[in-house]
């Protein structure tokens, strides 16, 4: 594992600062604690914000999301570590329009505690609400949805909720559409390769020359199995299955599909995965709108995919079909 | 190296069923090879037709830029071998609106022989002409520019020569800016780790745990020189004074910079070479317009990335500027 990068503890500060001049119409830094993104036309008055957050690492998540129609403020922290409280605070704060906002992050116990403190913090000045991604299937039970962490998926409560705010909606009714919109996704992945956390003496994980594994969180936490390799067709085709297996009650029969690389796996093979979702999906009487296929959520250089599935009604697909202002976020 | 496949023979064609079935709006399969990818609207009559092609596995490149102000079709080779002369021949056919056609690919033997080849077989019935991409500097000296490897920078002639199409131009005049296009444009590459050849049994190079080389060909074609990592700046300073070292004469102060990943390597890394390559560019008194940051010419899982810098004149940045519909032609 090779990285093309100066000393690790300027990494993500770096990193941050590239982001910022290659984008300078998308993303501006900000904060005391430097480790806001903000959207460079600062918060809209009047208009419920919607703020995310969580470590770095995994670009374009979380960061790229911040634009119009999506989310408007982000705290960044270290790699694979949640943002501090005190980024956090900035972040709710440049936000704030004055009509609340939703604090919408992954499931994971050093982002949940860090916002929360941030949320407290601020419960005199502004009005806050949390909704948690929690679209990965393998990570828990049924039985368990609240233990389940997030991973891409999360992108599709971005999209309803930012788009849900940029039309006016009040918190209570944006917090709804983003609660709604993780209800309704579901992710699993597989991972063939780690990732190296700057400065890090080990990968991530290890894993043999020829093994894969099914349902390996995105810092390399367990998954159900590992084995060895097998084709793209039979990886696809259980993940599908697991993928409706899961799938809400009541569910339409239109989804919107993500086949997200997490680092290393090249478009041609999410394009040749991709192709056995569509039609293991169309013979289970599913019609893919808004696929998405590309790098939407990674872990650096880590190798495998993982595939979402976000079950539409007709107002998500709506807000999904709204024009959204991020280089990130893009729909065939 | 692990890929995500299935039988290796099947991997050219299942990924471009892939292609096609997340962008059906885009992209259309054509040709008795099936090996020609269109847009999706077919060739307009009265335009110049645009057409490029090459060896698969560098997505989204080549195919990936058909599209309204872009390529017409393109021919698509098995990974990293030419495309055949059949298909070649199908893909101008596809491409021609009675105005002729303009052939745009890389610099490589086979990929000119079988366009040649083709060219000669349609001589009767479509005007062509030809422009080679010839970017990378790291394969010739200057003194032998017509020797030079085209690579990830072509991007920028298929977008000025594509604009110029749609605006109406002869075919004379869109091969001059393609010309002209390619002649401002030069790239170089650093590579860390190999790709793997679906069914190959070794990886398309080898090289140390701790080495990097400086100028390694998409293909892993020898660079200029191999040597211990270094840190990200100490690179990105080699590589931008190599660049404007070999800039061509007479340029104006304005460039667009593309910094792109070979596969592995993530958009974190990129980011963080871009902010130094901005910085540098600064200091030499360079302009940076609609800076590229992403992966825009891969080699599937190779780890590293290239730098392009396309010296602008006014009409080139006018051209590039100009909207096109691919869904991997994004400007910052």
């Amino acid at each position: 594992m090779k990285k093309l990068m100066n000393a690790p503890a300027d990494f993500v500060d770096e990193m941050l600062d590239g982001l910022t001049a290659a984008y300078p119409a998308s993303f501006v830094r900000d904060g005391e604690s430097r480790r806001v993104i903000r959207r460079a036309e600062g918060a809209r008055q009047g208009k419920v914000g919607v703020v995310s957050g969580g470590g770095s690492g995994h670009l374009p998540l979380f960061t790229g999301y911040v634009g119009k129609g999506l989310l408007d403020s982000c705290s960044i922290g270290n790699v694979f570590e949640g943002p501090t409280v005190d980024s956090c605070i900035e972040a709710i704060k440049l936000a704030d329009g004055g009509k609340g906002v939703l604090r919408l992050y992954g499931n994971y116990g050093g982002d949940r505690m860090n916002f929360d403190m941030a949320g407290e913090f601020l419960e005199d000045e502004i009005k806050t609400t949390t909704v948690l991604g929690t679209d990965d299937i393998a990570s828990a039970g049924p039985n368990e949805m609240g233990k389940r962490r997030g991973v891409a998926g999360i992108i599709y409560a971005y999209k309803a909720a930012g788009a849900k705010a940029e039309d006016g909606a009040s918190l209570e009714a944006v917090t709804e559409i983003a609660q709604r919109t993780v209800d309704a996704t579901r992710t699993i992945g597989v991972a063939l390769n780690p990732c190296l956390v700057p400065g890090a003496a080990q990968p991530s994980f290890t894993i043999g020359e020829d093994e894969i594994e099914m349902g390996m969180g995105i810092h390399g936490e367990p998954g159900i199995w590992r084995d060895k390799l097998k084709p793209a067709d039979e990886v696809a085709d259980e993940m599908v299955k697991r993928l409706l297996d899961d799938a809400p009650k009541g569910r339409g029969s239109r989804v919107s599909v993500l086949v997200n690389s997490l680092g290393a796996t090249p478009l041609e093979e999410l394009l040749i995965v991709y192709r056995r979702v569509a039609s293991q999906l169309s013979a289970a009487g599913t019609q893919i709108v808004l696929p998405l296929v590309g790098h939407y959520a990674t872990s650096m250089e880590m190798a495998g995919l993982s595939i979402s599935l976000c079950f539409l009604d007709e107002e998500i697909e709506a807000l999904l079909r709204k024009p959204a202002e991020s280089p990130f976020w893009r729909v065939a």
